[in-house]
């Protein structure tokens, strides 16, 4: 969304976790990484604020330097209300869709984090969903005064908690939203952004 | 603090809560309110924006159009996560500092709010303290990467989540903060700002 916002042309390369760490000879271990020219950025906010200097006269990711400090914000925000129940919900769906190995890998990787068999962790998604909802508060909020969380149009904070959705929408038929949430509506401002590049991803059935 | 921030010399009027619809002949039924010769401006968030159109040369309270957006969110993340917490740490100490015909009023509101008595909603404070204490995550990760959330220096947003802890401050002796939370740390760094124009306001005993 970074490269589409800032209208530069991109490949993407699909790859399996066990193939993340051979990336580009070892670089990072973990996506997303984006080569331009010779440059290696690892990290979807490094990227951004690589992207956002180094092409400084397209449109902006952060306008000013008090929305690339908010960002940061809404970042952490994002990492701990969002992330946990997306990785809940998208846990089953990921590992199915895996390869033996890599199911392995993943199964090994997951269950030392969460403590418990992603089995246990995948059955406790309906009993958090409520709670969820509720958190989301913050957006709905801003989204009385403001089309997107960046303001008339959206911003790389927008992508942040677009991002965790749209693994939602690309690996499950899970609704996570309610009917007439203003989130979903947003969520789908988003997926038209760019010439609707985010859409062209189809959803899972 | 956003007039601090400015630079703008003020005045300060107390008013009892029973005042405050008289106010300016009855400009709004909630403080704050600002004078500014003939204009007059209420809510901290219209506050702001009417300083920031008003004074564009002196210190911007949000550096930027995406900084201006994202306070919204910080906005909304402080009223949903914040405020419900403060509000029952501060719940008694505002009630016993208020006259007779004060404390009626306040008693009578604030329990048709609540749906409960004073008494019940302030027993609730310490089980939600742990809860409340988690819910800061997204300023520390924010302070991982910066002293204020408005980055480098403090802006509006800063002083959002700051106005709701300064109430602690001043009305209570409750610690809100765990030795060594980073929150605190930003907490007393905001007391500084301005010649230390909040810390003016003695603590409570």
């Amino acid at each position: 969304m970074s490269l589409a916002h800032k209208g530069l042309p991109f490949d993407r390369n699909r790859v399996s976790f066990k193939e993340i760490p051979k990336l580009e000879n070892g670089y990072s271990a973990k996506v997303p990484i984006i080569r331009d020219e010779d440059k290696l950025i690892a990290d979807s906010f490094a990227i951004a604020l690589y992207l956002e200097d180094r092409y400084p006269d397209r449109p902006s990711l952060f306008k000013g330097e008090g929305g690339r400090a908010m960002a940061r914000f809404v970042e952490g925000w994002s990492q701990m209300i969002i992330h946990p129940f997306i990785n809940v919900v998208i846990l089953m769906p990921v590992h199915d869709l895996l390869d033996t190995p890599n199911q392995a890998y993943f199964r090994e990787s997951r269950e030392k984090i969460f403590g418990r068999t992603l089995e246990d962790v995948a059955a406790t998604r309906d009993a958090k969903r409520e709670a969820f909802t509720a958190s989301l508060e913050p957006i709905r909020k801003t989204l009385l005064s403001q089309p997107f969380i960046g303001g008339e149009s959206p911003l790389f904070a927008d992508y942040i908690v677009f991002g965790a959705f749209q693994w939602v929408r690309v690996l499950t038929s899970y609704k996570l939203f309610d009917a007439g949430d203003p989130v979903q509506d947003w969520f789908e401002r988003c997926l038209d952004l760019h010439g609707g590049v985010a859409r062209e991803i189809k959803a899972a059935a």
